[in-house]
């Protein structure tokens, strides 16, 4: 692996051109689109459009005339695709943390006498704390969260388990599950399956209803480049829609929400799973963020992805860092696409690393993460990325005093 | 009441150059504030500078740089002095129907043994049915909704009762509650109170502290101006903040969210009342919005929204109009800053008002509702809005089938 290879390969990438849809900073190389991806051109004219021509000239009217109430709905269709989901499964809403509040009581519901939410012991801390708070909430004997080690997690299924709860793609590590035989495992021990998508969707395709799964929650500002806090999204597989109420019944998810009937009444699709007004301003920046994906296909991101991913690592072998350790797997499809790595300094050579402008991110205790995405990254920035990283720990720079700093977001 | 009248009124208002804030239509007398406020001037540029300067620029550096991540307290600190909050009790935050989940489990979490939630039959839907979702969650026993009319709901203050949950100013009616003997007379029984203030953040002094209010809700998007589908605010006082938890507990409400550690610890403060990844678009508006109520004093608010409802019922009263029924107290300190009209033809009289470019609202049954926001109401759109109104029912132009043909929304 060499600098020309790395220019052939961007010569020679079908989704080069995707680059120009985003506005980023010349001379950044941004490595964190798995954090908050970057902005997408057509978002700034989209919200100036809300804002002042929807907003601003139509007031209250705009909820008819530009068809802000069906946004959750519509822009989730638009999500859907990259999910693997048919029409009428995904809403886009609410954060995350909510959507699986609504979806794991959904669960318990769906699964009368198996209280048991299994997950990993390492998965995305919110994922665990939303099944804690509803574990608090329920008591026990009604609401139990299981925890155990990532390789282990499938023995914990029996009779007891209403659901499985699992990141698609590992946060830490950026280690994929295989989400078929996952979900048959599970629904071989009579279980749900929900999936956090958060570091999936946009980047790779996926296959909710091809692999049988349940209920699934995921996030609009990482690799659907939705900007900071985007609104995020939820799938609940049609079979269950009927049968599985949710408890946080806000208006939005009523029958008949402008009825003001006083008794609720829940919406007899996905709408049900709404809860109070969207917000608007949010919802649109994620519908023109959408549009960069319209005539994508999902495999040739993928191939990219891994193609990325991969170089970076062969990159890092040929430099042989002293001290790194690869904690992301080598083998593509146990793949997502950040490539991790620790190093016991590691907060301060992220921090040396972004002065020097390749910007990635830092997960405790000693986690470097570099995100790819496809749709904006090169091969170039692969090759820089790692060249800045070897050479922030051969001069050191990283041991100044300064980039141990913490900030309060890291 | 003439017209020279409305004009000296508009002369003499010391909030008239308010008006200049907003970017109203030129033509258009909008009355409609009460569900979605009008656009402050000052939000297109603030929300360009958040895509393009913010998110564009610095990526996710802009969580530190910009300090998105303190958002919904510090817009949450400002919207405080509107509601008569002390420091360190208000955060803007996800919907009124999501806040209001959270701190009705609360109430019930800080009054064990009283499992019910008394409301108003008539209150706003969303309140009801979210109150419905924790009831069918967590079952007979450990929670009950009980609705009484409202003439008679402190009847219902026993033993049993949690948390007295009432919306300060009625969204059909413009009944506005007397907040200090209610929750005088709540506390005597032993329960707490949750106030919705979506019909009084504002639009007129309130006194959360002073009253001894417990819990509170509002809205971002009527009186606040936020924009369409605007974050909420919460408020919990701070003597029940260390004793009570909420079940949504995501991690922008722990302790330490980016330690990443296994277990939910809340926030010592009210930052544990948060639950996910707040959304900046829709943050950066609401704070942009707030600029406008900078040195502004609400109890001037509050006499020119009650001069304006007062001179509206006036000149309806002049007009004497037929099949017109007021609902809205004529009584000042009993009214909110609406007035409600029944007509059994409302939606279309309404409808017809709008193309005459008088933009009001209906509510089911018969209900018109005119909102008035001294920000940017003059005294000449209630002379407008009463012409008009007398105009459309004396020419008939309402029984014009097209008026009757109900939108999505309305």
């Amino acid at each position: 692996m060499n600098g020309p290879d790395f220019a052939r390969r961007d010569a020679e990438d079908p989704l080069a051109a995707l680059r120009e849809h985003f506005d980023l900073p010349p001379d950044v190389v941004y490595l964190d689109g798995n954090s908050l991806g970057a902005l997408p051109r057509n978002v700034a004219a989209r919200i100036e459009r809300t804002v002042l021509n929807e907003w601003g000239t139509d007031l209250v009217a705009g909820w008819n005339r530009h068809d802000w109430i069906g946004l959750p709905e519509r822009v989730g269709e638009r999500i859907a695709p990259l999910l693997g989901a048919e029409p009428g499964q995904v809403l886009c809403c609410d954060s995350i943390s909510v959507n699986l509040f609504k979806l794991l009581s959904a669960a318990l519901a769906l699964k009368p006498g198996r209280p048991v939410i299994l997950s990993e012991a390492g998965n995305f801390p919110t994922d665990l704390y939303m099944a804690e708070g509803l574990q608090t909430l329920l008591g026990p004997g009604r609401c139990e969260l299981r925890r155990l080690p990532a390789d282990r997690v499938l023995e914990g299924l029996d009779e007891d388990v209403a659901v499985l709860m699992l990141t698609h793609v590992d946060f830490r590590t950026g280690h994929r599950h295989n989400m078929q035989a996952i979900t048959r495992a599970a629904h071989a021990a009579g279980a749900l399956v929900l999936w956090d998508l958060a570091h999936s969707a946009g980047v790779m395709p996926l296959s909710l209803d091809d692999s049988g799964a349940d209920l699934a929650v995921g996030c609009g500002y990482k690799y659907l480049n939705g900007g900071p806090g985007a609104p995020a999204f939820l799938y609940v597989a049609k079979r269950h829609q009927q049968a599985a109420g949710q408890p946080l019944a806000g208006w939005m998810g009523h029958s008949r929400p402008f009825a003001f009937a006083p008794d609720y009444e829940p919406a007899g699709g996905i709408r049900r799973y709404l809860a109070g007004t969207p917000g608007i301003l949010g919802m649109a920046a994620m519908d023109a963020a959408l549009d960069v994906f319209e005539g994508v296909s999902m495999e040739a991101v993928r191939r990219k992805s891994l193609a990325l991913t991969r170089c970076f690592i062969e990159a890092l072998d040929a430099l042989g860092l002293p001290g790194v350790r690869l904690l992301t797997p080598r083998d593509g499809p146990s793949r997502g696409s950040q490539v991790s790595l620790a190093h016991r300094d590691g907060y301060a050579v992220v921090q040396a690393m972004i002065e020097r402008r390749v910007i990635a991110d830092f997960r405790e205790p000693d986690i470097m993460r570099f995100g790819f995405s496809p749709l904006y990254n090169r091969f170039a920035d692969v090759q820089l990325a790692s060249e800045t990283l070897a050479s922030v720990l051969a001069d050191g720079a990283y041991r100044e005093a300064r980039f141990r700093q913490r900030a309060r977001v890291t």
